[in-house]
């Protein structure tokens, strides 16, 4: 009755998640794969596996012609790209952990598979043990999907979690972060919110058929976030969290950014909390569904890899169904966004970036302000990016264009508190 | 590029799902399918569409050549049955809600997906709006589902909502599920946990390739649940809901039952109130993951049969990989549950159930007992499903036989207090 397909697997990198997926593999003899041999950089390091298990030539496993998977868990983007290109014109399916790479090659990516016909799978790169591709490739295979809202960074949400919940300063968040495995090896492309945004470039195709640079994304990452502006949060039975957001607009269109947002306490985000990531998907009639798992860590890293190996034995391939069987949508800047925004008390507020303002307060420290900018704005200025600024997207964030006109009468009569 | 197949469908009721349907198919149009033909009981009764798409004669789709997909939403289980046997015989692809035509008739409907090769999708017969098949089907694919526990039941997650939040009785609970359409035509298959029961049967099957009759499995439903329960729930910080749990064991079987159980505040599954329902699926090295969304309702539910009626494009079909391509699992009822009994005051508390003793309370009105009871003994007992008498399953209630020793003894120590 069986109709699987026996992988031989080439596994790049041996580092938290190369040795968590090695130990996963030894643990589940029915998945019919064994692990034929690992590429590693530095052979002089330790390694709780057989030495002749790894080599440091990545053409021993790219050319033999037994591996019939090429499994890439390494940390250069740059490099990965290359054994991922020569892995699928050699013929062998390959599954990749790299959101960067991803990112940063989605169109070359999708052009090899069509050439080739081999399956490029990336799960954990994603939302790690969440399902999300999956799901948005296959169930959500319809033109209803209204929003996709999400907390696809473990390491930030564990931050800001410890800040907040807590009471630890960002330093010390951090640290504990590195600590437990939750952070890239580079922090920086985690708080600054270079992850999440490469994760949102190739969810985006999934969900609604976009391809785009991660340059054409607005986003932010949590550097800049201040122990005052969760004091304005908690007053408002608010949470921080740094939330990827994408929403079809009535012309058809789709508004996304990666953001830091305030989340209410009965919004689904408001219960992942630390290392754990989140889903939002609203579709017509469904309503809103959540989902919710591990977003850091080794192991759940390395199961993620083992769903897709799974698959790969029953030949499963992204279809891209929202690229080429349905009309993909564009990104669209033309919306207002909802926006939050906090200055030392020496700066002056630039009152004429807001198309709108609601609020505006000056406490002891520091003022802040909140209202509607251009999105299209946000993206070509960075005085919002500056140290001792922190920008943070309200809830309902997205104002389409038929919405303005009365908000803008409401900022003209609070006018006045300026 | 499409490789789209364009469906034709015969759709059998137009109830509220039924009807819910044809809406969701009018504003679809990417779907590349037509609703060609609907069967129907009564031609008298009034419908909000053209009265020459209707037909009181199954034969006008199950014999339409043109027709390759038959949809199925009537509520009378038995002719389901019949028309989805004709239709795959017919070489139809079939799309069914009906989860009691499911669980009752799971080896037969196995049989004839193997014998004509056609597809047969069930969906939102499990947890309406959340794909917890295709996930356990796609994604969970390998020996590492440690366990997987679920609120599958919109309609008691519903009423134990609004009784225990809200205040109402269950009487006025119940009729409110009612009005809202959250209720089976017939209550007492939601209430007495016949509903819960049909869809974990199935459920299993996907899990861990388990293929047992609705009558192998324990369970309850909430017809008997207290508002003095409640109250003991309220005082140690936990909630009543209606849950199917199935654990493996370590000898490699699978514990499974349907009752209502004690969840604790950092439980996934509080989070999922009114007719929501929620599946936490714990796996080898991803933890726990957890899948959120409407549980009941006619749009939910008609939106989860369009997701299925989208898969059959691709000629997706359900492998049953637990079953065919790994070693299936068996049940087991060797192990001991820890439950809470209450009874009224002037009952006898049949102490000799018990393996073990815990606690045991005499309030007011009534007294309560909780301890181990073997789950073979519940299963052919009854009295604890008298009026007067609830069972309520307790957090972490599945006991295997190794730790068994050490609870006994505390039991004897206990045992003063009869």
């Amino acid at each position: 009755m069986s109709k699987q397909k026996k992988l031989i697997i080439g596994l790049f990198g041996f580092g938290v998640v190369g040795e968590g997926l090695y130990r996963v593999l030894q643990q589940t003899p029915s998945l019919n794969a064994s692990l034929k041999r690992v590429c590693i950089k530095d052979p002089a390091k330790n390694r709780n596996a057989p030495g002749n298990l790894f080599t440091t030539n990545k053409n021993e496993l790219l050319n033999d012609p037994d591996i019939n998977v090429i499994v890439e868990v390494i940390d250069d983007a740059k490099a990965a790209f290359d054994i991922v290109k020569t892995a699928l014109l050699n013929g062998k399916d390959v599954v990749t952990a790299s959101k960067k790479m991803i990112a940063e090659n989605l169109p070359a990516l999708l052009e090899l598979q069509n050439q080739t016909g081999r399956s490029l799978l990336y799960e954990s790169a994603a939302c790690t043990s969440i399902p999300v591709i999956r799901n948005l490739e296959e169930y959500y295979d319809n033109d209803l999907l209204h929003s996709i809202k999400a907390i696809v960074n473990g390491s930030t949400n564990f931050i800001l979690t410890k800040m907040f919940e807590d009471g630890l300063d960002f330093k010390q968040s951090l640290l504990l972060a590195q600590q437990c495995g939750f952070a890239e090896s580079d922090p920086s492309l985690d708080i600054e919110g270079y992850d999440a945004l490469n994760k949102w470039i190739f969810l985006l195709t999934h969900a609604y058929g976009i391809i785009e640079n991660p340059e054409a994304l607005l986003f932010n990452g949590i550097q800049h976030i201040q122990q005052e502006d969760a004091a304005v949060a908690k007053s408002k039975n608010l949470q921080i969290k740094l939330v990827a957001q994408a929403q079809k607009l009535k012309n058809g269109n789709v508004a996304a950014f990666v953001l830091p947002q305030f989340i209410p306490a009965d919004d689904h985000l408001s219960f992942v909390k630390n290392e754990y990531n989140g889903v939002v998907i609203e579709s017509g009639f469904a309503d809103k569904q959540f989902f919710y798992g591990k977003g850091a860590g080794s192991l759940p890293t390395a199961s993620a890899v083992l769903s897709d190996i799974a698959a790969l034995r029953y030949e499963y391939k992204y279809e891209y169904k929202k690229l080429y069987h349905h009309t993909p949508h564009n990104l669209d800047n033309s919306i207002r966004l909802r926006v939050y925004v906090s200055f030392e008390k020496t700066d002056i507020v630039p009152r004429e970036e807001f198309d709108w303002v609601e609020e505006f307060h000056v406490h002891e420290k520091r003022q802040y302000i909140i209202g509607g900018i251009s999105l299209e704005r946000l993206k070509s200025t960075n005085w919002w990016r500056e140290p001792g600024t922190s920008l943070i997207v309200a809830p309902d964030p997205i104002v389409e264009d038929m919405e303005i006109r009365s908000l803008k009468k409401r900022s003209l009569e609070l006018a006045g508190i300026f």
